[in-house]
């Protein structure tokens, strides 16, 4: 299934795309949330009427998640680009989960930025609580599923004025864009083979592949299962590979690009970006 | 006013403490959360009943916060007792919002840990959106309430396993103590003069005053709402004096240790340590 949600800020109406077709969920579920997660979604569109999404706005695919958890540097090609070692185990930070908005919203460049920059990533949302995990595959039976991301930065922020911790140059609002779908793991074959990509005003920037990860999803989960407990309706965003202006080799976002990210099977986001 | 929450996990009731008595909130209002707070709570207890609270347990005073956002090395010498140059600036983490717990509830030395060590912490919740504020006057006028809270935390997770990034030793289960009560800002004569102290089995660790911050409460809120906007419901933690583990002065916490952590017209919490 894919599930996405649409209608303006604060009144989304939660949706299961099928065979090119979209149905209506809110006759049985108020939002694409933790409970409705928990519950294990829908297993079949019978019973839902079908909709019309023409002119509707795209929400996030999700509400608002319990946490954004966030793994930094986890593809060597960016490591190195960012100046960085790779990393023993996987290094985690947050964003503020009021960060999240939809494939298609405004993305504001922050009052004083200098240095906003993108990365797409592969997020996972949990349908399970995952605590103590004891093994990679008891941390996929804890997904919901999959959706793209792009983990807007503001490098200034997050790497000079942060004491070091890089929460404060990723926290900015607007800086979470996802969607447009959930995908639940049953229609990615590979979740460790999957294309993913960005673009500014329509060049290329990264062109990479879940491959190039250093710790797979699976050990992410299981592995941070040790140090914390994701619950349902959590998002988890699994880094981003080479190819982000932190790199040198292009410009910082500016009010007027366009900025996408995309993932195979996952959709793209498409945000255009705007002064704070 | 004072509020908190009594009962089990999942089916707290909202109370309010007032001249010694505590009346119960349900019949208005589902919890202390984003909505409640963002309503500006009560002003009067006339319209609720009296209820009795012996017995009964004693939650966290809010409802799971939208987020739970921290300031580092707020305190000089805390600075110095980990080794760190005081910072030119706030520093800012996260910890998940499923650490919350209540003032008595057990906390789980996370399994493989060696540090666990505790943090005294004046909390602040927000009542109204706090994004680019013009000043720190405007700062306060965003605040619900403030709280004392444990910021347990674990130093080898924090330090060693963490590639610099905090949170990894922050997000354990029930690593966030908070309570008994939700103190409103008329109650605080002066949120820079009190109090703050911790304890181990009955000795005293942390022995502190709020006055000693590097950043003022007010002065953190202005601050971070031009990185990030705070949300109705959400919880800042605003760093910890000197006095802990880390040091090397003291021990770290063991299974069977009771720690407490008090801040003047906030109560205190008192929690014993499990292994998980």
């Amino acid at each position: 299934m894919k599930y996405l949600r649409i209608g303006e800020p604060g009144l989304e109406t939660p949706v299961v795309a099928h065979q090119g077709k979209h149905y209506d969920l809110s006759g049985l579920y108020s939002d694409i949330d933790a409970d409705f997660l928990a519950r294990g979604g829908v297993s079949s569109v019978a019973e839902f009427p079908e909709i019309d999404i023409a002119g509707e706005r795209i929400a996030a695919p999700i509400a608002k998640p319990g946490a954004v958890v966030c793994i930094g540097m986890n593809y060597a090609a960016h490591c190195a680009e960012s100046g960085a070692e790779p990393p023993a185990e996987p290094v985690v930070f947050f964003k503020h989960p009021n960060t999240v908005v939809g494939p298609r919203d405004a993305v504001q460049i922050p009052r004083g930025s200098t240095k906003t920059d993108w990365e797409v990533e592969l997020g996972v949302v949990f349908s399970k609580r995952a605590s103590y995990l004891e093994s990679e595959e008891d941390a996929l039976d804890c997904v919901a599923g999959f959706v793209v991301a792009n983990d807007v930065s503001e490098r200034d922020f997050q790497i000079e004025r942060s004491g070091g911790q890089f929460s404060k140059g990723k926290a900015c609002p607007t800086f979470s864009p996802l969607g447009p779908y959930l995908v639940t793991p049953d229609e990615i074959e590979d979740v460790q083979k999957l294309r993913m990509w960005s673009k500014v005003n329509g060049e290329i920037r990264q062109d990479s592949n879940s491959g190039d990860m250093i710790f797979s999803v699976a050990h992410i989960i299981f592995h941070m299962s040790q140090f914390m407990a994701f619950d349902p309706g959590d998002l988890l965003l699994t880094g981003t590979p080479e190819g982000v202006a932190l790199s040198g080799r292009f410009p910082y976002l500016g009010a007027g690009d366009v900025v996408e990210v995309g993932i195979d099977g996952l959709g793209q986001t498409k945000n255009e970006l705007v002064q704070a």
